[in-house]
């Protein structure tokens, strides 16, 4: 299965003055993918945090490592500043991330948006990426997506404006997309159970997830109270799809026995 | 200033399934103490993995650790047991915790919402903390929060289900924040400015960033188009409150001053 990490990149997400919903919609896709995000991480505007960030990332083996946030033009955007740490490969003037930008900056200017399509400093420093590195166009906003492979993992580097950010993900970045990700598919069945009490649940949980160990079981909780309903969830990414359904649909008939026998009603399957 | 990371845990979080908005909400409480949240991170249901990371924040001798999720009653709910890898403290019986437990359950089967009051092992795993920790009684659910003290750090574990978590931070913790945070303040200024286009603000704001260093200055992105404004925001932290007010005041009157030069009208001040 391919790994993926996300490290979101802010002050304003450390202060809580932003929720960063950026890392629940990648987790969302990349699980849609058939890829398993192993850890996510949020980090300030600090270079030597954020290279550091990466570097562990790296030195996990993810295949994938997204970063979010940090490309735009003010000296606090430092994100791929750290990722040329990381990979060792200093930042340099894109040809590919300039046209980009000065492209987007004529556009704009055209509109009459912004006041001109000078490449002032802080423009040109949104076209320095990592050496090596693919810049990709942002359809939404003026900073250009980053990608570089180093070592086994390949850094995608995603602006933090989550407009920016879906617009790039959907759009140009689809075709890496599909090449990372392959035939990949993710399964997830959901049972709604009308039982109150989730301690009920726990020893017939273990026991199935026991004896189905490629399935993720998982109950929510909610308060406690008449007629509460759990949520109990199945699910299993993997390269096979037919193998996956196979032992999703085994895991779903011992649940479904296991509750019969508890006399804990199932309302709905989806 | 009292430093802290935030461990968030649950495999639901990492496939997307749920937003972690838990973080976000401690971001903002500890920032409002005068703490500073330097990382926050989110881990699968692992052992291995929860283990690790806590150790790692103790490496880092963050002042508090708060981890979220992974308290209850079921097999994957294993926080408490990474803490006590982590701080090499293992899991015991806790007599509080178990009166805690034992209390919730007798109030929920006198309310009709369990069927009654058994301490099952599931039940009673929710009383098990890392050796040396403090029970803290949760006023919304059955799992009581642990706190350890672990090296120089604090390990402050609270339930993920969102009610429960605030429940205990704003009920049963305080007295606790209290000792921890101090007369710690967070000061900050938001201002409104009349300005399209970021790349013209950031040679301005990095000036004011470098002539006050002790304050955080940030601009936030909005998309191009006219009549756009950005929002800056100065802030900083500190455990002297005159010293904090005169800090942010100074730079204040810095960013009115280029801003006015520059002819960017600002909106507005809070």
């Amino acid at each position: 299965m391919v790994t993926v990490e996300i490290i979101a990149v802010g002050n304003e997400l450390l202060l809580g003055d932003v929720l960063d919903t950026n890392t629940n919609w990648l987790c969302k896709k990349i699980t849609g993918l058939g890829g398993q995000v192993k850890r996510a991480a949020i980090i300030g505007d600090d270079l030597q945090a954020i290279a550091h960030e990466i570097r562990s990332a790296l030195d996990r083996k993810a295949d994938v490592v997204f970063t979010t946030g940090g490309l735009g033009p003010t000296a606090d955007d430092m994100t791929l500043e750290g990722v040329a740490r990381a990979a060792a490969s200093p930042l340099e003037l894109n040809d590919e991330a300039l046209a980009l930008v000065k492209a987007k900056y004529e556009e704009l200017a055209g509109k009459g948006y912004v006041e001109d399509a000078a490449m002032t400093e802080a423009r040109r420093k949104m076209a320095f990426l990592p050496q090596g590195a693919r810049a990709i166009s942002n359809p939404v906003g003026a900073a250009p997506a980053s990608i570089l492979k180093a070592n086994s993992s390949l850094i995608i580097s995603l602006p933090g404006v989550p407009a920016e950010l879906k617009g790039i993900f959907e759009g140009p970045l689809q075709p890496i997309l599909k090449e990372i990700f392959g035939e990949s598919v993710f399964i997830e069945k959901l049972l709604v159970i009308d039982c109150g009490d989730e301690s009920l649940l726990a020893p017939m949980l273990k026991e199935i997830a026991e004896a189905n160990l490629e399935v993720y079981v998982k109950s929510r909780a909610k308060t406690f109270g008449p007629r509460v309903r759990f949520r109990i969830t199945l699910s299993m990414a993997g390269s096979d799809r037919g193998e996956v359904e196979g032992a999703i649909n085994k895991a779903l008939k011992d649940l479904e026995r296991a509750l019969d026998s508890a006399h804990i009603p199932i309302e709905s399957i989806e």
